[in-house]
Order: C-alpha cells, then sequence, then structure tokens
C-alpha cells in the first residue's frame, strides 16, 4: 500500500520519512494516489548552489555533481546543505486517488522541497551549463497523495507567480488568524515592503482588519510601501530593537505578523502586541528560545504561532491578492528590478 | 515615570530591556509599581553554575566570581552562559500601584529570569560555601509591573513547589488550548512522564479530553505513567522517530503536547496531529525551522503554538493540579527519588 507521505519510496534507511531518507526509489511503476511529472527546470536552493559552485568550481563539475547526487540519492537533495529547490513541469499522469486535482498537461510548480520528491534525469542536464540555479532538465518526478504543488497561471509571467508562490503561506495564515481575532483587530506587519510582508498586509485588508500598520527599516521602503496603500500607517524602525518597534508602533495592536528575516526580531513582536494578541512568525530566523522566554520574561499573555508554510488553497489565494491589490504587484515589481540576475 | 518592563532600571546601554541590558540600577528609590524583596536564596541556573565551576575552581572563588557579576551588573547574569535562575524571598514592600497582588510578608518564588532582575547583595554571600546551585543570601531584588511571583504554599515543601513552578507555564496552556478544541478532542502528550508532561496530561484531562495518550520511551515510565491513571493509553516510541511516533498513536489527535526536551521531535507531532489539529511546542529544545518546514513538507494544516511560559494565573492553577490529583504528585516524588540531590 502506498502512504500519502510517500514512505513507500523511502529505499534507504528504511522507515523515515522521504526527506530523511539517504536514497529514494524512481522506479517506474507509480501508485494510485501518486503524480507524476515531466520535469521542466529545476531551481536549486540559492544555498545548495553556492555551496556547489565552491565545492567544485567548474560549472561542467557542477553539473555532474548535480548529476551524481540525483543519480545516488533519488531526489536532489544536496547532502552537505541539507537542502533542495523546488521544480517546473507539467503532469504526465494523475492516479485515481491523487488527492492534488492535477489533470495531465497542467504545468505545475512543486512547492514541497526537492529534498522528498523523487526525482530521475533522462538527459544528463545536456542543457544546463551549470552556470546557474535555474537548471534546464528533461527528467520525471513524482509527488504523493500529501505533497503540494501549483497550477501556473496563465495571466503571470513565470517569475512573478514563483516568486509569490514562494511565500505563499504567510498571506493565508494571516487571512485566517485575522478572521478569529474578531471585529476589526488591528494588525502589524514587520517587513510589510517585502514579499510575504506585502501580501499579508493585503491579506489582512481583505480580511476585515481594523488599524493596519506596516513597520519597515528604510525610508526607500517606508515611501513605497505608503505609495503602494497597502497599510494606514507606515512606520521606520530597525525590528531587532524592541523598545524602537514599541515606540513605532504606539497602541499595542491584535495581530503582529513578522515577515522580517533577520535574527532577533521577537521581542520587539511581543512588546508591540496587546495581551489576547497573536504574534505569528514567518521568518525562518526566528528563535523559538527566544520567543517563548522573552514572552516569559515581558509576562505577555500573548498566542505565537509558528507560520505553517502550508494551508489548504494557499497558492490561489496568494495569486488571486497579487492579481486583485495593484499595490502588492507594485512592491513585487520594485524589487525585481531591484535584485540583481 | 516608571516601565512595567523595566525600561526605568537600565544603566546601560540606555534603550534596552533589562535583558538585554548589562547593568541594571539598584538604587533603593523604588516606583510605584514596583515590589521589593528581602532575599533568601538564589537559585542559580544549572548551565551557569557548571560555567563558574568550570572557570574558577574553588568554590571560594566561584564565591567571588557570583558577587563581583551581581555587583557589576546589578543582576546575576552570568556573562558566558547568559543564564541566570530565580530566587526565593519574603516580600519588603509593594508600591501602591503595583499589579503582582503581592502584600509585605509573602513568600515568594520569581518565575521570570534572575537575568532581568534587579538584585543587590548584602551580606557578600557569608552564608553560602559555593560548593551548590542553591546561595543562601541577604539580598534586596525588584520586580516591575510585568514580573512574575508566585506565592509559596503552606502546605508543600519548597522542593516540590518549585519543581511545580518551574514548569508551570504548560499545564495552564494546555487547559486553554484543549477548552477552545471543541468537544472532547482527542489529546497527545509526548513525554508524559515527565513533569511539564504530567501536569499537561491532568490540565488536559480536566478541561474535558476525550481519548487521552501519554507516549514515553521507556517501559519503566510506561509503568509509571499507567500506575499514575493520568491516560487513557500510555505508548511505548522514540518520539524522535515520526514513523514511530505515527504508529503508536494510532489515529491522529485533535492537540499534541510536547513536553520531550530532546531534540527532534516536531516531524512526529506534526505526523501524530490531525488537520485543523493543534501542536503545543513546550520544549526548550524545538527547532522553528524543523517545525514550520515539517509541517510544509507533510502539507499538514495544523496550527501550531511556541509554548509561552507565561499563562495569568498558571502558577496557582498548576498547584492545584498537583494537590488535587494524586498521580502527578506521585509522578513527581518518584522523579525527585531518582534524580541524584
Amino acid at each position: 500500500m502506498s502512504s500519502p507521505f510517500g514512505l513507500h519510496r523511502v529505499v534507504e534507511p528504511a522507515g523515515v520519512l522521504p526527506q530523511q531518507a539517504w536514497r529514494l526509489s524512481t522506479e517506474d511503476r507509480t501508485w494510485p494516489d501518486e503524480v507524476v511529472v515531466d520535469v521542466e527546470v529545476l531551481n536549486l536552493d540559492a544555498a545548495s548552489y553556492r555551496q556547489l559552485r565552491e565545492q567544485h568550481g567548474e560549472p561542467e563539475k557542477v553539473r555532474r555533481a548535480v548529476l551524481d547526487i540525483v543519480t545516488e540519492r533519488g531526489k536532489m537533495h544536496n547532502p552537505v546543505t541539507g537542502s533542495g529547490g523546488m521544480l517546473l513541469g507539467t503532469v504526465r499522469a494523475a492516479g485515481p486517488e491523487s488527492p492534488l486535482g492535477l489533470k495531465p498537461g497542467d504545468r505545475i510548480a512543486t512547492l514541497v522541497s526537492l529534498t522528498l520528491t523523487p526525482l530521475r534525469i533522462d538527459d544528463e542536464l545536456a542543457s544546463w551549463s551549470g552556470e546557474s540555479e535555474q537548471v534546464p532538465c528533461r527528467g520525471t518526478a513524482v509527488l504523493f497523495g500529501r505533497s503540494i504543488a501549483a497550477v501556473l497561471p496563465d495571466d503571470l509571467p513565470d517569475e512573478l507567480a514563483l516568486s509569490v508562490l514562494d511565500v505563499c503561506g504567510a498571506p493565508a495564515l494571516t487571512d485566517r488568524v485575522v478572521r478569529e481575532a474578531g471585529v476589526e483587530p488591528s494588525v502589524l506587519v514587520l517587513g510589510g515592503g517585502g514579499k510575504s510582508g506585502s501580501l499579508s498586509l493585503a491579506a489582512a485588508r481583505r480580511a476585515g482588519a481594523g488599524r493596519l500598520v506596516a513597520l519597515v527599516p528604510t525610508q526607500a521602503e517606508a515611501d513605497a510601501v505608503r505609495a503602494s496603500g497597502l497599510a494606514d500607517d507606515v512606520v521606520l524602525a530597525d525590528a531587532r530593537d524592541p523598545v524602537a518597534v514599541s515606540e513605532a508602533v504606539g497602541t499595542p495592536v491584535d495581530v503582529t505578523v513578522v515577515c522580517v528575516d533577520v535574527p532577533g526580531c521577537e521581542h520587539g513582536a511581543v512588546l508591540a502586541t496587546a495581551d489576547g494578541g497573536t504574534i505569528i512568525f514567518f521568518s525562518m530566523a526566528t528563535s523559538f528560545s527566544a520567543a517563548a522566554l522573552g514572552a516569559e520574561g515581558l509576562a505577555a499573555d500573548v498566542r505565537m504561532l509558528i507560520g505553517n508554510g502550508y494551508v489548504p488553497g494557499h497558492a490561489t489565494f496568494a495569486l488571486d491578492l497579487l492579481r486583485t491589490t495593484p499595490g502588492v504587484r507594485d512592491l513585487f515589481e520594485r524589487r525585481e528590478r531591484q535584485t540583481p540576475p
């Protein structure tokens, strides 16, 4: 019997989850709840690609290293960094018991890591120079019953859609928490000018937020968020300075969403949140112990959520926010212009 | 004006919270929302005491080191480990605006860290040999408006009361989450035989849990928890093995409480929890990123809470659970017998 978590594809060591496994099976036999994907592009995780470049130097050797990893492990799971990436492809076949709602011909992006996705490469990566994280690739990948994949929209450039999908858990969970928080709760987004931050602002507004505050680190970013119209108040402070955050925000808010990807933002979030309020930590730089001990040290009766990247319907929800909120798209396109290729 | 967080006692650097400060003021002037405490015993954090012993060797030098730290910093904040401990004492004076509900003569334990508690030592620690984490001490400490202190009960030995107070956030938050989770939610406690685990089992039962499962690592602990009657089912598994946890628990539960103080329990908690359910992570060994990425990788729509050590009324609630649930006291006393002094 197949497992929705892919246990049936684990070759070694036996009995662990696919992400922990050293090697996955890429055998052609497919199970009734699996989806088979014709791979088009692998997007290597930035940390993984950097490590491979540092270790192997020449692009041709980097190409060979990726091939070797996938051949040996049955997945693109960098053994040094522990990270993977995601892929783009087209659905070849969807098993009769797959709950993912995909059909042959759908162009999709996987939203679960390559570190748990069975992958076989069929073209020796002949079209990849080894000089970019974007790896053109002919190959076969498998999605499990509990995998997550999003159908790529026709009306948006791939790059823009992928950058929304990358952070789509944040607006979906913000939506849920703001709706649960009562009538017109006040909401603060730390890092409101970023990708997850701007989507979270738009989600909070749509979910019925009252006063909506964006905290940003620079005047330029403050100007951009003000121009976007996504927040009622835009305040300037270093999110790592709890006293500065608290003074900038003023009256503590009902819901705080942390989207600043630097360590040390836990205490500011606690101070800025009213008793009985909720903090959602989306930043992967969050320290569990700093949050737990910080709230205790401040005797703050706040509910603190670990931002789960998965909420049902999150991809559709985030893409729809981008389409219907001009300010969000403006901020995304501003960032793209600023990021070197 | 005084700050409920103690900002008015920060000497340097200016503008940070007391825990981040290098030095706090122990001046005799007290503010209207402060409470002044005659110190009786300092309980040094175990990691801090070990470090001091390793660095200074002789007990007399350890004694001198603690004195020097407190004299220089105005608080017992070990600069190497970053940790403190807690203290026992008697309330000398409570300001008219203090919200803590304490009165002169109350014997109390502080539940916030010594790293943020202004402290002056008045007896040069003359009664302490330097050979134990328990430091008899005549001195003066200050509590702020938002500090947390618990009145020590008359009917329990100090040691037992302190060991309950040490983990009192866990049962209080478990109570709240189980009550919010609907009618007779099923509840799993990972590490159900420990201090926070047994109190959480008792809290879940009182809050109306349906099926109540304790997961423990050894047969001896399973026997003890079974004898305590705190759980409906007691199952044996390594909490770090997600597949083993999932198989031992069977049908996923509505609420999972993680009280196992070893790293790597995040994925087991996710697998054991039903979609729409809640996980409370109390273990300080929890990894934020392992929890966030684990739930995403398993496409698990679970709510994940960072266990906040502070819930209003938590100390009274936990002590009451111990008094009224014989099985909890049995497990606490069993642990005390096993722990070398």
